[in-house]
């Protein structure tokens, strides 16, 4: 089925604007009035006009795209984390593809090394598996920003909470409600799992700090961040007779499945024992009792990786070579509720 | 900057492959071994070369992504399915763009209009906000699966739950407890919200069928379906003098929200107050009380959409025509727990 090729200028003589303006409104970016872009889009729609978008995008390059890599879309931090990036992205006319790596360092290596370069013009990326080695090899110079402390002086601009001190925070909060016997759940073997190794310092200086001893024993190693992990983990806690009297998970959901396993023993949250997680996930606001968390500002997480990511691909366009990577540091609190004061 | 322009031959000239071969490493087509893919992609990096993709997708008429439209990414119901159409699409060697509508009537038009349409191939939608009406009078023809119940007889594939059924079942449920008084939170005034009403619907039959009576107080009318929402519907409820001896919310977060609201008012679930849920996302599972639940087979769902799109796709390439638009209804269970059980 032939048909005669329907340029830009048609569609701009029918809509009676500029062939830029056509673009504008092709390209989805913000800067067209509504009425402007329904003129041009009824246009489109009458003369079946079909952009050779990517050709022209390819001579200007770049595609108004960017990509938000994250380990899984169903961990709820992941999932609030790309709506706030899905959402400024738009205000800045940017459309976001969303990749799911799986924390596979083959699929995390894949996105990194420029995995549909053509298409996006920048990538945000929350590695869970590539070390700084790997990122630091990169060749691929679509710019680039990190999310996380997976890997810190690294080659790309990153956007971070201070672990240390926010896992130092949640334990300190736990020994001034007098708790003696505080475990943490959520250590990792995996020399990878830095945010792990970053929250498991921080808790070990805040003991210190608090003249509490260190036991090895409250420490429980997970394989991964979800419910399942923390409920499992708790039970192991249990079940070797060290029933502590505080718990400081690494994530709000290790917590939310410890308590589960906690309330399913009979335990009383947080009379027996009080609880402390990380994120500020809607689930910890409703679930009974609520959880005390730290609470980092993804808003400001999500705003920053986009601007940062943006200022990249202006910089690219201008310069042509690398600026120095930046390493931004986002504010936390620690919002106390019933899992420590009910 | 200029540089020679290194083309698909001079990749697969040094990989010792075909121009095929590097052309499905680029693609991301699955069909290709890993150790292949390695030794492509190591070619590609030694040559910086950059794929002129979108030029030869478009002479294709065809560019290996499909779109994910959902209203809101953090809904948990919405981030499993997306990972599982993810992971789903992908074995397909598909690429998924994930779109957030933000249940706006606006956005879901324009996703629905082409937006992006030179960009991707197809489109997996699930509108909140469209009516049969808007999408029958969509110009546009990508190929398109609509995902969920809110329009039905429109003008393309449809994968669903049967609503009114499964609604049906758990309030059935519900009365075979013995429970009298049974609420329904979940309700919209919305005439668009096609869900709602097929559930409301599904309630009152179970109602009749167990020769309860229907009392219009304890039908509770919701803004959206957040936590949030159920936690102020159930608090009205209660408010109104209204203590029902069960509730059927329409989904897990509003039954979350509702628990959270009975238990704060130190109602016991299911002692005094039984209640069931529809989605079985996460969170329900790991609740105390764990949430009964309708548990629609979400692998089913993406996989269905994935596969129904990806046959549109090869139809359209074929016969360059419409095929008849197809319903597919995926089963969906009762999962019984403690919220109505312990």
């Amino acid at each position: 089925m032939e048909r005669v090729r329907v340029g830009l200028k048609d569609v701009a003589r029918l809509a009676g604007v500029s062939v830029k303006t056509v673009s504008n409104v092709v390209n989805g970016y913000v800067h067209v009035t509504p009425a402007t872009r329904t003129r041009v889009e009824a246009a489109i729609k009458e003369l079946d006009y079909r952009p050779n978008l990517s050709a022209r995008n390819l001579r200007q390059g770049r595609t108004g795209i960017i990509a938000l890599a994250v380990p899984e879309l169903d961990i709820p931090y992941f999932a609030e984390l790309a709506r706030l990036v899905v959402a400024r992205a738009e205000e800045r006319g940017l459309t976001v593809l969303i990749d799911q790596t799986g924390a596979s360092k083959e699929r995390e290596q894949l996105v990194a090394e420029g995995f549909r370069a053509h298409l996006i013009d920048g990538l945000i990326l929350s590695p869970l598996a590539l070390t700084p080695e790997d990122l630091a090899a990169r060749m691929d110079n679509t710019p680039m920003v990190l999310l996380g402390e997976r890997v810190y002086e690294g080659p790309a601009d990153h956007v971070v909470v201070d672990n240390v001190a926010a896992a130092r925070k949640a334990t300190l909060h736990l020994a001034a409600l007098g708790r003696r016997r505080i475990a943490a759940i959520g250590a990792q073997d995996d020399a990878a799992a830095e945010s792990s190794r970053l929250r498991l310092a921080g808790y070990r200086q805040a003991l210190r700090e608090a003249g509490l001893p260190a036991d090895d024993r409250l420490v429980v190693p997970v394989r991964d961040y979800h419910r399942a992990d923390g409920a499992h983990a708790m039970a192991r806690l249990l079940d070797s007779g060290q029933t502590p009297d505080a718990v400081f998970c690494f994530n709000d959901l290790l917590a939310l499945g410890a308590l589960r396993t906690l309330l399913e023993r009979g335990h009383s949250v947080p009379g027996e024992v009080a609880l402390v997680g990380f994120d500020d996930i809607e689930d910890g606001r409703y679930a009974t009792p609520t959880l005390t968390t730290i609470s980092p500002d993804k808003q400001a997480i999500a705003g920053l990786a986009v601007d940062l990511l943006a200022d990249r691909m202006a910089k690219r366009v201008v310069q042509g070579s690398r600026v120095e990577a930046r390493e931004i540091r986002v504010p936390y609190r620690l919002v106390i509720r019933e899992s420590t004061s009910g």
